[in-house]
């Protein structure tokens, strides 16, 4: 046994990421997580769904797999940034690239990879790999929340993910927290998404510079950290800005902690989780983040919930698609 | 075969309810789910925990169970009104009778009636028993919702109760709907039950006549039909007054109505159930209560989900203990 190869027969697997900002591709060890090669590029919205299958391809090529590791890839993962039907292979939207809708992803891949193709979307497939190598692991019952530019989660109960019904399960970004709030994309009012995704934590922070919210004279705001243009802002200045002292990004940043925190309330009273992990990019706040969401889940909870939830960052921030892809090919093993 | 008999071997079983307000036990050919007979009396609560055993077991003396149904009853199954650990067969919580906490009710009835006992909390063991011989039959992902003195959930997934991590799973009634809103039993603010449960509503059409909403000269006041007592103001009276025509009580009707669709929207987003069955004494109100829940919900809902989840009303309104306690001996089978 060669372990520290990674390349043992039938231990490789391709990872492939496909997100509405970019496409990665990568070779992992899935016994162990371990992504050995990465590769990455923009997702050129204008190529259309085919035209970003071969970029996917192209990627795929810039590995430069010798023979051996090809020999050692059993299967593809594919974690895709919209609904997909799993069983089918097949997208069934996305919210960023025209030409998917009905597409038959897996079977394409398939045919150019002469492999087997595993694919869901990115909540769950991140989901997956958060329980299989990350800030999940041993934990069979969980929540995991992407907060982005949408917020997303993904279920796993008793070591299995929970898809729906419907395949829908896990739309924790459109419950309608504060009914009646802020218009989200999906056209209802209030939803979580439309209260604390990174555009929303944006759109706050602009409608406190629009009602005169300039903050202290002595810390830089969020407008000053995006360069002076109101419309460049964007969730990390918001933070930034707290961070160093602004008092309006401050409040923008407990508003939306206070948010999250009542929204993953009401989940844990469904669902029950012993953990919620959050990842997406709002989650590389860290600490800034945890600390107020878990306080706000403290008094939004049910009490004899309130202390037994733990909320924690997720393990892969960046490679969290390709490690979610990868956990696919791992679930799939016995 | 003697199917008519109800009495093949093994075919039988104890069904033992014990709620806040009443204990029942019935024998149940647990295949049929046909409850064969019934007997039941009210929880003396100033009996404690000892004296509700003592009663349940007289109530099965009454059953008058012949030599031969004695010998058909394999199992028990008890259907508890409050947090249970199912797996030990231990009683956690009592909402209504002392002497509940840590009691091995499990073994004690075990010990009386020579047969296996299995145990759940009302919620769960009515969501089977709608699953397996009620509104939920063929559907193996459903949420049972029972609105009564609380409003409490049950949750099937894949065809097996999800009980969450905890134990704690299905919470609905604490769900904070309405953060900032009326204080519940719980100590938090807003929650379901503190909106839409009976005395919930009980309370709404109070709060509006100590607002002066009298309603029309014309019909009836929930207050009249409650005999002019306004502390005797029950859920039903409202129900009943808004059918008459008394524009307040059609208000309070509409708004717990509204709260039930949110929050089965907010479940729905997360859980993605095939169908929600409600249960429970409000829903007795059958058509008045389920054509508002559904427009709300549809208002509340992601649009993607809003026209998929059927919100039908329980089979067994009366019954649904007895046979919930009855499915836990069918799911126990093979």
């Amino acid at each position: 046994m060669q372990e520290s190869s990674g390349a043992n027969a039938g231990e490789l697997c391709l990872a492939l990421d496909f997100g509405g900002t970019k496409l990665a591709a990568g070779l992992v060890a899935w016994r162990s997580g371990q992504l050995l090669r990465q590769a990455r590029c923009a997702t050129s919205c204008d190529r259309g769904a085919r035209g970003q299958i071969a970029d996917m391809l192209e990627l795929v090529q810039s590995l430069r797999l010798s023979p051996a590791e090809w020999a050692a890839v059993t299967a593809a993962g594919v974690s895709f940034g919209g609904p997909v039907d799993a069983e089918a292979g097949m997208v069934l939207q996305s919210h960023h690239v025209v030409g998917w809708e009905g597409l038959p992803l897996g079977a394409e891949l398939q045919r150019h990879l002469r492999r087997p193709v595993l694919m869901e979307n990115d909540a769950n497939a991140v989901a997956l790999g958060e329980y299989r190598y990350g800030a999940g692991r041993g934990v069979p019952d969980l929540v995991y929340l992407t907060i982005s530019t949408g917020i997303g989660g993904g279920i796993i109960l008793g070591g299995r993910l929970w898809r729906g019904s419907h395949g829908l399960a896990g739309e924790v970004g459109h419950m309608a927290v504060r009914p009646g709030g802020p218009l989200c994309t999906c056209g209802n009012r209030g939803c979580l998404e439309a209260l604390a995704a990174g555009p929303a934590i944006a759109r706050r922070a602009r409608e406190a510079l629009a009602a005169g919210g300039g903050g202290s004279r002595t810390a830089p705001t969020a407008l000053a950290l995006a360069g002076g243009d109101a419309a460049a802002i964007a969730a990390e200045h918001v933070f930034r800005a707290a961070r160093q002292g602004d008092a309006a990004a401050a409040q923008v940043v407990a508003a939306a902690c206070e948010d999250l925190g009542l929204g993953i309330a009401m989940l844990a009273s469904i669902v029950d989780p012993a953990r919620v992990i959050l990842g997406g990019g709002v989650a590389k706040a860290g600490e800034q983040l945890l600390v107020p969401v878990r306080a706000a889940f403290a008094r939004h909870a049910p009490p004899n919930l309130a202390g037994r939830v733990a909320i924690v960052q997720a393990a892969a921030l960046d490679e969290g698609g390709l490690l979610g892809a990868a956990a696919l090919v791992a679930q799939a093993k016995p």
